[in-house]
Parts: structure tokens; C-alpha cells; sequence
């Protein structure tokens, strides 16, 4: 039972992000401070600007800032924008080949577990989990030997 | 944000092996309803032995049997027992390489999540998701053409 690596990189992103306050990030320094490629991090940052957590500031001097104050960014919508597949068990896919499809009960008991899960996500904002700048500011500090 | 196929399969033996009642049944038969492969069910109905879930009785005519009443298996602990992985995240895992772990607060809210998911799954038990015997003889006679 896990999140995609995908989704674990936009919340620490948006860390990033925010522990900047207004000032701009890049996908530079990000990659340098979690050691994650430049392209995996691209294509997450690129889900985040469309779907509107990140704004991109273009140009030479040009970045990444949240695009709304941490308060208002939940946690779990960060995940059900950026996890591809709620698909608990299969029978949740439209591509089902499981035979009892239809009689079976438990895809109702997943997809309540599911919704608590991401429940749960929704009690806590981007605030809750701040770190402050510092302690990204460590981080590129033991990366360079 | 799945469970593996290991824990979906193992759910639908203990409902197979519920809807017998006190009669045995065989990997054979559930092959044959749930058309997945002998290979693949023989590893899970290991697992669920283990657990003491089902019992094996063996002999000519053996077979498997629930190791409890239905109303004794929550379907919170059958997937405690089955689900290898439940690292939402990948800090949660020993070796995680995430530079911030320690002070990231992410983790504790991904653990409270996944507690209410299966906390959620703990409030049913196979009673609660049973099927009848003649659901899985529609099967059978279905996959005969």
C-alpha cells in the first residue's frame, strides 16, 4: 500500500516551495537539496503549475512560488491531483476481469477506507507540515563534499 | 494508491472458502471461478495457513476450510497479513534516501492516513462481504462455454 513516487515529490516540492515564501525556487536547487533528477522533477513540477499549486515565473530571473498561501493548499488534494490510480483492488478499473464484479461487497469497504485515507490528507494543509528554510539550507551544505 | 494483487486475491479465497460453509473446498475450484492462475492461489492460501485464516486438511479428499467464524476475520487484519508494503511513503522505509527525514513532518500524517484506512476495513469482517454458494456455481457454469 503506497503512493506513487510521484505524488511523494510534489509534496516536497510544494515544501520547497514554500519554505521560499516569496521568494522564486528553481528545479536547480531542488534537485540539488533532495538529489532527485532534474527530469523526474520537471515533469511533477509541470502537474503542479496545471494544476494550480505552483505558478512558473518565466525569464532569466524566473522561478517557481506557490500559487496560493500553504493554509489553503490540502494535503490531499495535492495527492488526488497527482496519484494517478485510486484503484484499491482491481475491481475498482473499468478494466475489471474479476468474476464476482457486481456481487462482490468489498469494493464498497475499499472505497470507503480509500475516502478516510484521503480524508485524513484533507485535515491537514501544506502549513502543517513547513519546514523552515534552514533546514533545506543544511541539506545543500552536505551535499557538496 | 493500491493494494497488490496478493491481498485482493486473498480476500476472495476467504470469501470462497466462507460461501462452502462447512464443506472443503480446493485451489482447483477457485481456479477454475476466479480464473487465476493454481501457481499464484497456492502462494496466497500458504500465506492465509500461516496466518491462521484457513486450515489445510489433507488427504484424497482435502481441501481448505476457514480456520474461524466469518465474523471473526476482520478484513483489517487479513490485510495486515498479506500486504507486504505499507511504506505510503518512502521515508517510512529503512532505507530511505530522502534528505529531510528526521524533520520532515509528511510521515506522521501519512501514517495517520493509512491507520484510518485500516481502521476502516477493521469495522468489517468477512460476515459483512460474504456471497452465497450459488454466486460462485453461476461462475463456474459461466466459464464453461
Amino acid at each position: 500500500m503506497q503512493l506513487t513516487k510521484f505524488s511523494d515529490y510534489a509534496l516536497r516540492i510544494l515544501m520547497f516551495a514554500d519554505s521560499a515564501g516569496d521568494r522564486l525556487v528553481t528545479i536547480d536547487q531542488m534537485s540539488t537539496s533532495y538529489q532527485i533528477s532534474r527530469a523526474h522533477l520537471t515533469k511533477v513540477v509541470n502537474r503542479l503549475t496545471r494544476s494550480e499549486f505552483l505558478i512558473a515565473v518565466r525569464g532569466r530571473s524566473g522561478g517557481l512560488k506557490l500559487a496560493k498561501h500553504p493554509t489553503e493548499i490540502r494535503i490531499g488534494d495535492v495527492v488526488r491531483a497527482t496519484e494517478a490510480d485510486f484503484d484499491v483492488v482491481e475491481c475498482f478499473g473499468s478494466g475489471s476481469v474479476c468474476v464476482i464484479s457486481g456481487r462482490c461487497k468489498l469494493a464498497g469497504v475499499m472505497a470507503q477506507a480509500r475516502d478516510r485515507f484521503l480524508a485524513t490528507l484533507d485535515d491537514y494543509t501544506l502549513a502543517d507540515i513547513a519546514l523552515k528554510q534552514r533546514d533545506f539550507r543544511q541539506l545543500e551544505a552536505c551535499a557538496v563534499p
